[in-house]
């Protein structure tokens, strides 16, 4: 029940129930939630079952009670704090993007080699220098990070990172980090992605 | 031979082949492709024999002849310009990211509702008002689209786009676009990715 592609439609199934709460709507039905992901009415089903809820074929799913089932599962029962290694423009961007956006995933730290950076707040977000990091993350509990440095310092990162007690890993960084197995390294790699995107582009350009 | 994973494969092969080819190397083996990847090197080798390379089994693949051979397939013969939708923090990021990164993907134009950025150059880049970007896009030959506006008016400028002439939209706004099937859509979704980090994060702390 706990596959990554599992998980990823969850959350898009929980996107598209919020949509549908702040319509006012009270029950969805499978082939709605499977236009929120690219599988069958089926394989929503399956995934409902999956985490052990259960609708009435002729009423649907239950819009509010589907939304907190899947909440359980997504999120944790309190506030998650995620790091935020690097504060250039992808940085702040990606601070500006999460500010408030989450109930229960906030960016509670950044950091940077910039020491002027350093005791800024940055969308809500308080900066601090890069050689605090393993001790803040330590101290402070904090299991996921996202790691929006150059590439050239990303792996001596992702060493403290994985020292410090980090699990998980949203990296932006061009490139494949080496982490131990036990690491969850979910890739944002803006250039394959645009490549791909190019590809397929000029495809259906020439037929 | 065309399967977005393999697209994928083949960036991530070649961006392996430019750190090599900084490394002075001369002949890379499969194993070694593998690694940029999350495949065996078996499926290297099939990899390469798609796009109809063979190497030497004692001593590799030629460098520079596969990132060569690469190119060939993944870019345009000559530079494919790239259109920018949403000057936002996030906008910035991405033309910051970008700016001179690539030989063969430029983004040429930026687009925003806002009338104080038209006419200012970003990283490189030149910005005008969101009223010239069917026209534009559509004189300039531009196939490619980065969608970076919030995600209540990403399915109004999606529909523009596609009127327009664009076959490809890399998709930064936190929803499902309804785009024909002849468009390529690959979505860059901060929200569901960082989700599926945290919820990995959290089940690897908690044994």
């Amino acid at each position: 029940m706990t596959s990554k592609r599992m998980i990823e439609r969850l959350s898009l199934y929980r996107r598209l129930l919020t949509g549908l709460m702040a319509e006012k709507a009270q029950s969805a039905f499978s082939h709605q939630l499977s236009t929120a992901t690219d599988v069958t009415p089926a394989q929503v089903r399956r995934d409902m079952m999956g985490i052990g809820f259960s609708g009435n074929p002729s009423r649907g799913y239950d819009v509010h009670d589907l939304h907190d089932a899947i909440t359980q599962v997504l999120d944790a029962p309190t506030v998650q704090e995620v790091a935020l290694i690097g504060i250039g423009n992808l940085g702040r961007a990606i601070l500006s993007y999460f500010s408030g956006r989450h109930d229960r995933l906030a960016i509670t730290a950044a950091f940077d080699t910039d020491p002027e950076k350093a005791g800024r707040v940055i969308h809500g977000c308080r900066c601090y220098p890069i050689d605090t990091m393993a001790s803040q993350i330590r101290e402070r509990d904090i299991h996921v990070a996202i790691l929006a440095v150059p590439a050239d310092s990303a792996q001596s990162a992702t060493d403290i990172l994985v020292g410090s007690g980090i699990h998980g890993i949203l990296n932006f960084a061009p490139l494949r980090l080496r982490t131990p197995g036990s690491i969850f390294v979910e890739d944002m790699d803006l250039t394959t992605s645009l490549e791909k995107v190019a590809f397929f582009a000029r495809r259906r350009t020439q037929p």
